[in-house]
């Protein structure tokens, strides 16, 4: 009936998680009773794709060169954490029991969807790690077999330079994503880190 | 960390079914894997809000003043079936047994969505139906309760008109939703339909 709605429905589907039938219905929907949020998805989208880069030092999102975090002089430079993602930064802020600086992998090594060491840019982490402020990596990847064969080769490649790298205590449920899990299960993580 | 991320993640939210750790999933997915989904998805948003309108006689969506099967000669103007959204009267098409004409209406009668006879506007479809071409309305609204009593409403504004009025046969199974039944039920209940 309407070209420009059937594009719409096929476009929706690029969003994770949306099959045909969701993509109608989210088109209808738009279409019929939110045609200010659809437009306002589109500005953001628009926006998003043109604005949001990686930050230089610590890889997660920013509209900026160098992210408001890692420009904050307060953050102890001694202590760099490594996250899987920007949900799990976020989750570790809120503790309020980390003060040091971060680095964003962006993903995890996933050798069954391709996703090897030269996909997750470790290159970019290694330069990071060596500055020379550094003094410990905190491993705060997921407990998951994916999250922890990351950390273990992470924790290898590191400490063949000399690092001294600690990984989150187990206070985190074995095979549990950080994003789900309680502030104070992951302070409590925090403070009992271990060395690896 | 990103004015734009956050900005992306709240409109993404504006989509129905999606809570707010979808809305970041998407948000990831699309500026870490599918940049390119994310920017088509935004120009066919734009396109589709300001392409998109109600046919003037049918009232689904439509890119033209009237829509390509109002505008089809071949189809019997004499018969005129009512459905409640674009996706049931995609369904019936599928059938290949109706050849008449639609009406859409775009939703159903809820009152306790607070969704009158004026929110479907009905006397769009009053004037329609009382054309002089049309003969039979046949109604294919749902067979839930809201859709039976759509049915029911316009059946009586109908016949108070004159107008001989039908309904698919219910070969629907009772509480389905067209959308998701079988093409083969739908084309028996279309040719068993009966009068109201
Ligand atoms: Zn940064
Ligand atoms: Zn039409």
């Amino acid at each position: 009936m309407s070209k420009a709605l059937d594009f719409l429905t096929e476009a929706l589907r690029r969003l994770p998680g949306v099959g045909p039938k969701s993509a109608q219905r989210m088109a209808f929907h738009l279409l019929q009773y939110d045609r200010e949020g659809a437009a306002e998805l589109s500005r953001a989208l628009y926006q998003a794709v043109d604005t949001v880069h990686h930050c230089a030092k610590c890889n997660t999102f920013s509209d900026t060169t160098v992210c408001d975090l890692c420009m904050d002089e307060s953050r102890d430079t001694a202590l760099l954490c490594v996250v899987e993602t920007p949900a799990d930064q976020l989750m570790i802020e809120q503790t309020l029991t980390y003060k040091g600086l971060y680095f964003v992998l962006m993903g995890r090594l996933s050798p069954l969807d391709g996703i090897g060491p030269k996909d997750l840019h470790l290159d970019k982490l290694v330069t990071r790690a060596t500055d020379g402020a550094v003094q410990e990596v905190v491993l705060a990847t997921n407990f998951t077999n994916e999250g922890e064969a990351t950390a273990h080769y992470i924790s290898e490649m590191l400490k063949a330079r000399g690092m001294k790298v600690s990984r989150l205590a187990r206070g985190v449920p074995v095979g549990g994503e950080l994003e789900y899990v309680d502030a104070g299960t992951i302070a409590r993580a925090m403070l009992d880190r271990r060395s690896t």
